[in-house]
């Protein structure tokens, strides 16, 4: 086992919070967006972007409606600097997105910075600085003093070059970097002291940005902490609250969530969660978390299969299986109870209802995704997938006692082989077991004729080998053909329908049989043009398998009508 | 852009919780873990797990330490029924571990569910029925009582088999399914009712378990909903309260965590957040959760890359790169700033000492991983990263200004490749940029005498292409050196250390250096087994690095010395 881990991890500090006021909020509006994907996202990768696959990044998020994208830290990269260039030179920016480059707090990184920008309509620069005790100690060898002042007279340099770049709408961002980790007050003093300098107003905001750099606590003390600046920060009227939260603990939507009800107007993330280690926070899980709660998040996913696959081809990474709203699993349903449930309620869905199918959140058409992934079947799923399955991919509504009767027959099959099966395996297996039985009877033709109110028929057939030709005369086909088999089951239930639409319609008949000596009852198919036809093939099937169903000793006379010489048969 | 989605999706309701206890609340100790892997994990398999893999993983969960493990739902498949008999009846549950079976609410399936477990000395025997309206209303077509009835009728039947069972200690448990969308006072009503049949006490405890089957809203909303149930379940001190967060919005790790502020005593969930859709909540982050916050979880995950590797055989889906502590990128730094910092943490985190290395979270070497997959370079990166690489894999230690130095060659050499440059790699380019430099001059040999108080060499170089024997004499080997190549460079910094330990070290010398026309400084570095040899070859391959640096004008006179004649050499 372990050795005792309190020897050297330490417990995070709750914040001493009164009147805490987020547990009792709701999100009722979609917070700012910012995507980080080009920097924080791009910076993590084993293979950062190259320019033709920045911009096609850059493309993306623009189409998906992201209004604030982090294109680069230029100081810190030519590639970084020569992308922002080609942005704005090549006029890739549109009218209504802004963006904005990351910078240290060191005087010649924040001039190289600017210099990027040249010539762009409107740009937001942010300076970061490390604020949290263990950066200062550890990386900096700085007091607070230190650190706030050198925070400061970044801000002034940065305030110098504004002043200096009149033709560029500049927006200025600061972070107190690891603010997860950083003492409240402390943060609140430096981030007070850098927007002494800038003097940002209600109508020319500046943004605040407090990034969990590393994931420190449950997600409740975050929102604490966003909740205390954003109560406690000076000029917060004049300040946009942005948060930046990533996903050590595997609770960074959790975390983003909660800072949105605690105050924060503005979330920092990549597409599915890419960014350093364990990835930025969701932007994509949290904007559809809001559409499921009927909030417009203002970001469009309607084909979100198409934004994976783009993300997965510029970041070289997967996206997983089982990642919420986009994973390959996510609509799907192998469980049986769960698909009986999942048909049930797509049955009853309206269009224009309120969403309400179990187990589904989302409607996987809004996303650009389709049903027919939804249900799959394996050994664990139940009657309820296999008929959707084969109503879904071929059109056969199955009754619901066959619904029973084929599933224990997948179930040998899926047991037997421990796999997925497919719908074409099910639809494959479906007809071998109730379509194709053909022992010991098997259908070769009929001729019908009318006699008085009902029918007469006219059946060849092979029984064991030997043609025969068998008649009788029934109230109609079937009953005829019963009485021209003359076996000793009964019809129980009988029905039919058409497989497809039109004229040239395959017709689908499902007939039980029972009769004393079948243990429970037999179900034969029949599929064919005419639907006269399907009921034959129908009965015929579900006698032969009526047959295997009875002891041995029955067997033996189980024919015995038919296999008379035909002149002797009886029509009733 | 997106159809408005306030007309298609409802937004949950929030819980009527007065005088809320959690987000004031902290996690001191583990809850009970219940591992499901074998059973929701395993049913949302594209393939079920087959005999062989089911073993291996129970054999997992069991030395992880789980102690309650869901094995299957013998009553839906054969598999499952025989896979618990294997488990009996081959003696492989350890005497601390209690299986678990789950069971739907019909008494067929419950006798079934009762005959699988004959002979096993403790399980777990887990009802569930759909309680939540959409289920009622849609799926079964029954009214709050009829639900109610279903419930109780398979609780009585339980209490039958359990009471017709002595030999097996039987602990029951009760889920209202989708207990998150299901009325409060309706899920407690139905709770009430089961235990009221069932009569659990404090010392035999049964187990209450709110399945979050789909997650509905933020997980506050969970939490809230939790400590409802906790304060208002009739016989609260003979439950054990448990939790099932499925993670469709992404936040099942936070709900766990706060559903237990919220009084939950135990969690289901799978390792890496296997389960149906999005998957159930991940048991390994909730616990390494409680490991980085000095709380045992009474989970072992020393090797947890064994784990990770034995869960994706088992399951056949992977583990993310970016999943929390078990990802193969989540210990990698590729940003400079943050290899700077961790090169700075590691260097001064003591064996015994409080685990604080920046970006850090825990120790990887906790978990069995180790180093040297920390620190990753790429067009990102800095010159810690760099520098940390070297030191790691081949023993250089570099000055910080050669650090400083050698990145940006680095970096136009990633800048140029776009890709990740592996240890090896930088190992190489720093040999070429730095040591093998050859032109104009190369050294062949050399030649030390001791004269007076100081040294005398006579070196052997080609110079362009021409053979030179150059003499010169100072207080030491370098000053000797440096005279009689008579070059207009000084040498600003020097150090020399061994590169390796023992007696066959080889020596790294590094010399920087500086002249009135060299831009910047040159840095040069010899690798010998002789330490002077070291030195000299530093020297030369810095003069060689600074003659590039030199204007052509400057360049004509450089070597004006070295080219004389040997005889005219004048040592000083």
């Amino acid at each position: 086992m372990l050795k005792n881990p309190a020897t050297k991890y330490r417990s995070f500090k709750p914040v001493n919070l009164t009147e805490r006021q987020w547990p009792s909020r709701t999100i009722t509006r979609a917070p700012i967006w910012m995507s980080t994907d080009l920097r924080d996202g791009n910076q993590s990768l084993f293979e950062p972007m190259n320019a033709e696959r920045k911009m096609r990044m850059f493309k993306t998020l623009v189409q998906i409606g992201f209004e604030e994208i982090e294109v680069g830290f230029p100081s810190a990269s030519q590639t970084d600097f020569n992308f922002v260039r080609e942005l704005i030179e090549g006029g890739h920016i549109p009218d209504d997105v802004t963006i904005e480059v990351l910078t240290q707090a060191r005087d010649d990184l924040i001039e190289r910075t600017f210099e990027s920008l040249r010539g762009v309509p409107r740009a937001i620069v942010h300076l970061y600085n490390a604020t949290a005790p263990e950066f200062r100690r550890i990386v900096f060898g700085l007091e607070k003093s230190g650190v706030k002042e050198l925070a400061q007279s970044a801000a002034r340099t940065m305030q110098r070059l504004v002043d200096a770049t009149p033709e560029t709408h500049i927006t200025l961002q600061y972070s107190p970097e690891a603010f997860s980790s950083t003492e409240l007050e402390f943060a609140k003093e430096v981030c007070d002291a850098v927007f002494d300098i800038w003097q940002p107003t209600p109508e020319h905001k500046a943004i605040v940005n407090l990034p969990a750099t590393v994931e420190m606590s449950t997600p409740n003390v975050y929102a604490d902490q966003v909740e205390w600046m954003h109560r406690n920060l000076a000029r917060r009227d004049s300040l946009i609250v942005s948060v930046h939260p990533h996903n050590d603990r595997g609770t960074a939507v959790a975390a983003a969530e909660l800072a949105v009800m605690a105050g924060a107007d503005r979330i920092e993330g990549c597409l599915f969660g890419n960014g350093e280690r364990t990835g930025n926070v969701d932007l994509v899980t949290l904007a559809l978390n809001l559409y499921t709660q009927g909030v417009d998040p203002g970001l469009d996913f309607s084909n979100i299969n198409e934004v994976a696959r783009t993300a997965e081809e510029c970041t070289q990474l997967p996206v997983h299986p089982r990642h919420p709203y986009v994973g390959d699993l996510v609509f799907t349903a192998f469980s049986g109870t769960h698909q009986d449930a999942i048909k049930k309620g797509l049955a009853v869905q309206k269009p224009d209802a309120i969403w309400e199918v179990p187990y589904m959140p989302i409607d996987p058409s809004d996303l650009g995704r389709t049903y027919d992934s939804v249900i799959r079947v394996n050994s664990q799923s139940g009657k309820g997938g296999i008929a959707y399955l084969l109503e879904q991919g071929y059109g056969v509504v199955l009754p619901r006692r066959l619904q029973v009767d084929f599933s224990s027959a997948v179930q040998r099959y899926t047991d037997d082989s421990g796999q997925e099966v497919t719908p074409s395996q099910i639809w494959e297996l479906f007809q071998q077991e109730y379509v194709h039985s053909v022992a010991p009877v098997r259908y070769i033709g009929h001729h019908l004729s009318e006699q008085g109110d009902g029918a007469r028929i006219n059946l060849t057939v092979e029984i064991n080998g030997s043609r025969r030709v068998l008649s009788g005369a029934g109230n109609g086909p079937i009953d005829a053909l019963m009485h021209a088999m003359g076996v000793p089951v009964r019809i129980q239930h009988y029905e039919e329908r058409a497989l497809t639409q039109g004229a040239d319609a395959q017709a689908v008949a499902v007939a039980e049989m029972a009769g004393a000596d079948v243990a429970g009852s037999a179900f034969g198919v029949g599929i064919d043009a005419n639907l006269v036809t399907a009921s034959i093939r129908a009965v015929i099937s579900g006698v032969n398998r009526a047959y295997a169903r009875v002891g041995a000793a029955a067997q033996g006379g189980f024919f015995d009508l038919a296999m008379k010489d035909e002149d002797e048969q009886v029509g009733v």
